[in-house]
């Protein structure tokens, strides 16, 4: 075992260290130089593991392993190449070494399973690059049929339909990238846990039994701008003290909720942003986050009295611009019982457990029976630098993966 | 006297349409095209005044009318040329525009003072081109002196050095502009209120007797970027959040004190900005305003108090990277009666005010006696192209600013 996890250290650092940040970060953004290198090597360690590569019309990349019956639906395991702008080694590329490596032991043992198992390494995850999170997994379920390519604009100005076809991609991948799910048995993902759970337990594996919901709501809130000197404090509608006001309690709401919910405001968009003017205008989003229904409800409510409050308050407008909502999903319950089998038989202590943050497994979910493998995030630091595991709870992580693989891969 | 407010305006308008901007404002930065056209026009009209003209060093600009007794004082009139960008015809422009009226009606009339008379186009008083507030009144009264013009950059990378040799002026010119005050005998200044003062209590005309001041903190909040989703309630350490307090506390602090002072909060910078990161540093600029200096000590003892709170309460750490601090100025009572008796001679109401916006007149009542005359901001309204004032309201206004002109330019 100890060849396999060194392995595995190896293509990571051979990927972290192909796209570089100099804060010591991962910078690898769907389609950029970068990102390209690092498909490169993904083809090569796959390749090495015995499988067939095949790259998709919008650059997803499928490595197949013969199964003994061809036509049986494969098992279908990875996860996502991009990162976050200086984020870590271990955010989506650990799911594709692992997966990789499952199917490598079999290789090198000389062992073929009887279904085909293929190893899937997923475009723009982050939504840094579109915007869109999820993204390559939402085009393989479908999800994006009816989006426009054109459409779609990244920060400077760029389509995706015109990064695809620069790319030497299909620019209609929204249809022709959709996988057929009868062809697929189930889908699995092993992800570092990105929270804190698993490491404060000192426990080294979480199988995901649920992932968050995620409501966004992107606000404006309309005051008048004005001068700051000559414009009296009752006679203010600044939008800034109004939006101060949400931010205060949506946070107070949160917390008062015993982590029922989750809620962040991650930016604020002040205009005219000026030091001596009050501000008349500011927009901002917040999310909220929980892993069942029922409190999207309580939150969306309790932010409407919200904006009644603020309006009345100080004097401004407060509307919802826009919304978007991904639902909390309930992972496959076969599926994570073969996994728990996987770890009690490796004698590995695991916790059944949620996931707050958002994972192409959730959007597989729709379409295939889906299950995920945590390992824990040192003090839970993710997208960033310093984001790490112990090799110790990847080795012991990956030994469930391949237990739970091989099964799954099996009649 | 109708003649006299109808060239006022022939030349507020040939002005504004020199600078139009799409949204009908006016945008005269510094140097700019648009500015040297403004340069030009105000050259022309001061010409027809039978004014001598001349460019100083920095490019203020000086009309200069013979007295009878060329060798005493000077009285010096006058206000900026420059707007903010998308700003009204007003601001700035009026005070210029009348100032030549009072000395284009001596000249209409054949009458010659008895003291020399100049009006002064003073260049970036609005601190839009360099980011330096009354810029030319600070050069003209050698509070500059001792900065160096190549380390001052504008937001385009361009130093005043650079920018002064670019457009033929001399990059000498903190030394070489200074005015030798002993050659004048007072400052006037003309201009809008810019607040709602005077339009909601029905009066025409303002005299100053105070100019605000102004202390300003550059507040940095740095608490810890995470997971929008992963990090618990409890365990994070926004930034945002407690930059949220801090605009909320302000804000009510500054009502609560009923107008002794007025706070704003006029931007916010979060880092990393993003959706579905908890904010980790937050950057805003607190600006207090008052007519009296003791308002300032109460403010700060109250901003380091809430700075302690925040830091206790969010996990932060709060720091003041930069202050300023222009102290409040008290006109010259002298100069003010001069006004005083020359509103009640021409038979108009006024309102002895302080002004809460800031102006040139403060910066050169340190080198001379000085005075402002106001008229109202219609729903005092500026720094915007709705920027208004009634013509019936400048015509009163500008007949005692010529009779109090007349006074202070005899022996």
């Amino acid at each position: 075992m100890q060849h396999r996890i060194e392995r595995v250290r190896e293509r990571i650092d051979k990927l972290a260290e192909s796209a570089r940040t100099a804060e010591g970060g991962v910078l690898r953004l769907t389609y950029t130089p970068a990102y390209k290198i690092g498909m490169d090597l993904v083809r090569g360690f796959m390749e090495a593991a015995g499988m067939t590569v095949r790259v998709d019309p919008l650059g997803n990349i499928f490595g197949r392993y013969a199964g003994q019956n061809e036509s049986l639906p494969a098992v279908l395991a990875g996860s996502h190449l991009d990162s976050v702008p200086n984020g870590g080694r271990f955010d989506g590329a650990l799911g594709l070494i692992t997966a990789i490596e499952c199917v490598n032991a079999w290789h090198d043992a000389g062992w073929r399973p009887p279904r085909p198992v293929e190893v899937v390494a997923m475009v723009e995850e982050e939504g840094t690059q579109f915007g869109i999170v999820m993204f390559g997994s939402q085009v393989l379920t479908g999800r994006m049929k009816s989006q426009t390519p054109e459409l779609i604009l990244n920060r400077a100005g760029r389509s995706v339909a015109g990064l695809l076809e620069e790319n030497g991609l299909d620019k209609n991948a929204f249809q022709s990238a959709c996988l057929d799910p009868s062809k697929f048995r189930c889908f699995l993902e092993f992800h570092i846990e990105q929270g804190e759970e698993l490491h404060r337990r000192g426990l080294s594996c979480g199988l995901v039994t649920d992932i968050v919901g995620i409501y966004r709501s992107w606000v404006t809130i309309t005051g008048k701008a004005n001068h700051a000197g000559t414009t009296r404090m009752a006679a203010r509608k600044d939008a800034l003290v109004a939006a101060a006001h949400l931010i205060q309690k949506s946070f107070e709401a949160a917390l008062q909720s015993s982590d029922r919910y989750v809620a962040t405001v991650g930016s604020v968009e002040v205009s005219p942003g000026v030091i001596n003017i009050v501000p008349g205008r500011v927009s901002l989003p917040i999310e909220i986050r929980s892993i069942t229904n029922t409190e999207f409800e309580v939150a969306k409510d309790w932010l409407a009295a919200e904006f009644r409050t603020i309006d009345a308050k100080y004097g401004v407008q407060t509307e919802i611009t826009k919304t978007s909502f991904i639902p909390p999903t309930h992972l496959d319950e076969r599926i994570v019982s073969v996994l728990r089998r996987a770890a009690d038989a490796a004698q590995v202590k695991y916790l059944e457990m949620p996931s707050w943050a958002g994972h192409d497994a959730q959007v597989m979910a729709s379409v295939m029976p889906t299950a995920m493998i945590f390992v824990p995030s040192i003090d839970g630091v993710s997208h960033a630098p310093q984001e790490n595991t112990h090799w110790e709870d990847i080795d012991l992580g990956l030994r469930v993966y391949l237990r739970a693989l091989t099964e799954l891969a099996g009649k």
